[in-house]
């Protein structure tokens, strides 16, 4: 059979963050089947939206299974590469943005060892710039200029084929393993508290110091043992001052 | 910017045949959009779908002007390459079925030249062996085996992706710029004398914690603007903790 993917994408998360057509994480369930990936979180889908497209007359098993989470820090916690996905035009970026045919590579040798989260946003608004600080970087699509965005259930279809297909090269270049979302944020949320224990963050200021801490720490690129180190680190430090007048 | 495509369509004919979903339709146009294809033909579209993703509000001057038709052969007239899709599973196929990712190349480079026609079957029974007879091969988009056939729209984002990316791998990946030793080395220096202030430090152990530091701070790889943040970040700590009781 040569229509057939020997790779499936076992490794691969789906989170649809806030999306609030049925019709949409109905095409994203369908994309996922297609293409061999079964894990789909949503993260505050309107929920009217994701009741109806699980109890729909023939919705996948994978539909059924998906999980709901709260917050996107939830959602992410045992990955340990978060991309978000975004048409790039009307933002200023504070990430590196990279192109889905150029790092579909990369991210295949990833989901051979770990659990990647690609995170699609609402249909309106895409992903937040709150939701870019959980990411290590960012993908687009190639598209034409000055056109309209991506519908979602195209995009996500396109991301998974692009992951799936393969690029038969097999490239055994063994990747590092890298620290989980959730070790990660434990690093960033006790660096902002010795933060700002120490003066460093501005008044009114704290969200963004917390994206940029948050962004920051992913840059990092922690393997585990080192995620480790510096949670020891940043744990003592914030201990200290906690302890001190300051 | 490096998400947008060169490589316009303009050869290709997108042929939708006995379509019954307007939003099929409609995600169709949607997608050729994206992708700078522009040429729409519909035969035998169910019609009140077609009036309805025709007169949507905000439907693309490309949905306006599709053309329609009452056989498939009218359709494809001026077309000199015919290429129809098929899931290629229930069916005993007369015709080379190739898979999208091998023929990618083949068809841009017809498409530099002459006029090529890919067709797209309805969404209950896709094309038929009458349809095929039209057709000079057939093509499928690998997917996993035993699965649902894909979404008509999804279908048609695929092929026109694979079609409009082209083999761009120009990779004038430059690698990215690193923070000098000297401020790696300043980092590490105050991050130490954090952590000696903070009680993390055994006794006996300074030399050997110093090079630990050192180590995990090269590891962060960082570039010069996030080494100045760190730097910010570790100096101001550090200050406080020289104030406090600590």
């Amino acid at each position: 059979m040569p229509a057939s993917l020997k790779l499936e994408l076992v490794n691969l998360v789906v989170v649809l963050v806030r999306t609030r057509n049925p019709l949409n994480i109905g095409a994203a369930a369908r994309a996922m089947s297609n293409f061999g990936a079964h894990r789909l979180r949503l993260v505050n889908p309107y929920s009217v939206a994701f009741r109806e497209a699980r109890s729909a007359v023939g919705a996948s098993e994978l539909l059924k299974r998906a999980g709901e989470y709260k917050t996107l820090a939830d959602a992410i916690a045992d990955c340990s590469l978060v991309v978000g996905t975004t048409a790039g035009r009307h933002r200023t970026l504070q990430h590196p943005l990279r192109r889905l045919d150029e790092v579909a590579t990369e991210l295949r040798e990833r989901l051979q060892t770990a659990r990647v989260a690609l995170l699609f946003g609402s249909e309106k608004i895409g992903l937040t710039n709150r939701d870019f600080s959980h990411c290590h970087w960012l993908l687009t699509i190639p598209t034409q200029k000055d056109h309209i965005s991506m519908n979602l259930g195209q995009a996500v279809a396109l991301c998974l084929y692009e992951l799936a297909r393969g690029d038969q090269r097999d490239s055994s270049a063994a990747t590092p393993e890298r620290a989980t979302a959730a070790t990660n944020e434990q690093i960033s949320q006790i660096l902002f508290e010795a933060l700002a224990k120490s003066g460093y963050i501005q008044p009114g200021s704290e969200a963004a110091c917390e994206d940029k801490v948050r962004r920051i720490v992913l840059r990092f690129g922690l393997d585990p043992q080192d995620a480790n180190v510096v949670l020891g680190m940043v744990r003592q430090i914030a201990w200290r001052l906690r302890q001190g007048k300051a």
